[in-house]
């Protein structure tokens, strides 16, 4: 247990308004109140806490940004030669150009590129350029876009209308009410909502959507996706924020060969150092030029220089082909121990992003003790994780030992929920709960 | 010449719309085809480009992220240490919590901070924050603030609505039709405009405004809009993007004694690493947890780290007292070369910002000229400088000397607006000019 990492983090929700940055770190959706919260240092798949406890991440490695592990070697020496010349000036750095061509190198159906910082604000700038080059206003959106006024208005008419896209429960309070009724969700592989919304509609910029998170698309609806954007001028953006650089050197669209006309890169490819990219076609991003997209901090010169060298790294080791086949050992393991002891359980997502969920309506209680038990044997581990190329099998092994013993003992958790309070925890928390 | 850089800047032109990612860092804007456009290294105020080519800094200094100069050893060893740590990982970084703590210290006026890495997002993040305290929509709007369409809207009734607030002719082309009418823009220091607008709008959400660029607002202003809005439960945000440091230690409005409900502080925050923070009221703020605000690379250790440190030196150095004095010496020498030379000149800004505009047609002509000649001389130079604690006394002299002499060479030019045509040179853009 961290006590250093409880008690910043006690003076952080007093001066921070939810504790921390991101939903997706706060402790609370973990382990309320025994989570180690912060860290010390990083190294692979290590990270040691603020007491100098050292855990194996098998959760969520930093949110899917360290596809390459932690504190990489030759990622870092990039961004310490970046520093050491500088990371800003009133001129430009090179490295925006260079990691433009090596972008479009990879995305040989794209033409240009802009880069930015952020997930949600790259989104925003897609979201932009699609409303600029078609002059219609109205987005179809499926999965999760970020936190911005656009995406978030999709809940203003229904507050569970973004319910099936990751989050449960999201709260447009703050968005402008008139725009209401300019986002609107569709089901990932539902052809026939796909359809219906496309006809009911005649003024939408842009359909954007997650090619692939929990289950695998149809080719013929993606397809069909593609063909109708094209007849009915729609401007078609797939955002490879989460699914890019997992199963392709790139987007996961590549796997399906079906392109977009915008593809948004984030997460992964800075390998942990913020970068992202907006990649499409010159028809849509030459718009870049008669709207107006600029901010001060997508010039410096960290991002950029990370992002070549991550993506170098990646394409010598060929670390998509690592982490999937990783990815579905995991998936094996989980399948065979929930099988031999005969719990029922649905194991889904990309190979390199395993999830399972116990088909048990304590599930989120299970999930809170496999955390709380693999913790104190020294694991960060949840019901997912974001696979790295250090986890290689001899860490994979030692996640299954542990994870074998910790459910032998939580078996009788799983058969009688009521078993939970025997354990001095509090449930962890879900999606979008508000925390007090 | 930097032939490097012209050749580079041909390619990006082709494979990034606009050719690079912030409208004030385009070389069109200072000197077409001969601006060296990209840098190799920076050291104090000194920006070498790509063909080796060094030149003093005395223009826009990373358009003003570097107070303490570029490079700066005590920020940069922040940086190396996090680095050597782990930017990123699960668990969050305890830096972020020491520089909140931090920016309370400095501003005891308000309770809680959320910290975001571009400064237009993180108006976008105030503006969210006081609807969803407020109920309303609807913003007023004085000064420069970003890119988002939240902004931008204001632009859509008429297109000249944001020409007095740093830029003319911003396109809000993408901008959703919907949002047109939800920002407003009133006059810097007009009371009489912005009591006018309060009445006539009884569902206002937010007054953000830059309490001071160009010119210094009257006390009995400040008061008053900070009055009305109490009065009116209307959120008063004060957007310390670019004034932030400069005369003060934090917000200019501490100069002043008049406090915002929000304030923003990014550009130099980090002396040139990406970092922002939006610093408020808890009564505002603590809607963060009733909305969704929440990105993946809010949470790299560079940032807070880089800000910490940058605060460290500003406190030691009183850097804003060093700037302040230095700028007043550059006003006094233009003063002085203008006066002798019988040219009339409006000289404005904040101390440590200054400018200068010519009351000639052809001023953009003239600072042109001046950009191109004392590039010849190793300088970066235009009509405004964001000046440093690395341009000491020394290194002032050096730049009135060298202005000096170009100022005798194009006299004639300052005459004759003809004579512009001897130089082999293009015009430099004015503010949001299409890039063909």
């Amino acid at each position: 247990m961290s006590n250093k990492g409880y008690k910043l983090y006690e003076k952080a929700k007093k001066i921070i308004p939810n504790g921390n940055m991101l939903l997706s770190k706060r402790p609370e959706n973990f382990l309320p109140d025994f989570w180690p919260n912060y860290f010390q240092s990083t190294s692979g798949c290590n990270v040691t806490d603020l007491d100098g406890n050292s855990y194996i991440d098998v959760s969520l490695m930093g949110v899917g940004t360290n596809i390459l592990g932690y504190s990489h070697k030759e990622v870092d020496e990039s961004v310490l030669s970046a520093i050491k010349k500088g990371v800003s000036s009133t001129l430009n750095c090179p490295e925006e150009v260079q990691l433009s061509e090596k972008l479009l190198d990879m995305n040989s159906w794209a033409d240009m590129v802009r880069l930015a910082r952020t997930g949600g604000e790259l989104n925003a700038i897609a979201i932009r350029l699609a409303r600029a080059a078609t002059g219609k206003d109205k987005v179809l959106i499926s999965g999760y876009h970020g936190w911005h006024d656009w995406y978030l208005s999709t809940n203003i008419l229904d507050k569970s209308n973004l319910n099936q896209h990751l989050l449960e429960g999201l709260n447009p309070k703050g968005v402008p009410s008139a725009l209401s009724g300019t986002s609107i969700p569709f089901e990932h592989n539902n052809l026939d909502q796909f359809k219906k919304l496309i006809s009911e509609n005649d003024d939408i910029a842009a359909v954007k959507m997650e090619v692939q998170r929990n289950f695998e698309p149809s080719l013929n609806f993606l397809n069909e996706v593609r063909k109708i954007c094209t007849e009915k001028n729609i401007v078609l953006i797939f955002d490879e924020c989460t699914s890019g650089f997992r199963e392709a050197f790139g987007g996961i669209f590549n796997k399906f060969k079906v392109f977009p006309d915008i593809a948004l890169f984030s997460k992964a490819l800075g390998n942990g150092y913020s970068i992202c990219a907006c990649v499409g076609k010159k028809s849509v991003m030459s718009e870049a030029k008669n709207t107006f997209i600029s901010s001060t901090f997508w010039t410096e010169r960290i991002g950029p220089s990370a992002a070549i060298s991550t993506l170098n790294v990646m394409e010598q080791e060929k670390s998509w082909k690592i982490i999937s086949a990783q990815g579905k050992k995991v998936k094996e393991f989980w399948k065979n121990i929930f099988s031999r002891n005969s719990v029922n359980a649905e194991i889904s997502g990309l190979d390199p992003l395993p999830r399972f969920q116990l088909k048990i309506p304590h599930h989120n209680k299970i999930k809170t003790l496999i955390t709380y038990l693999m913790m104190k044997k020294g694991f960060l581990a949840t019901d997912a994780i974001y696979i790295c190329t250090k986890h290689d099998d001899e860490t994979l092994q030692k996640y299954y030992n542990e994870f074998e013993s910790v459910f032998d003992e939580i078996k009788d958790v799983i058969d009688d929920e009521d078993k939970f309070k025997k354990y001095d925890i509090k449930e962890a928390f879900k999606g979008f709960q508000r925390l007090n």
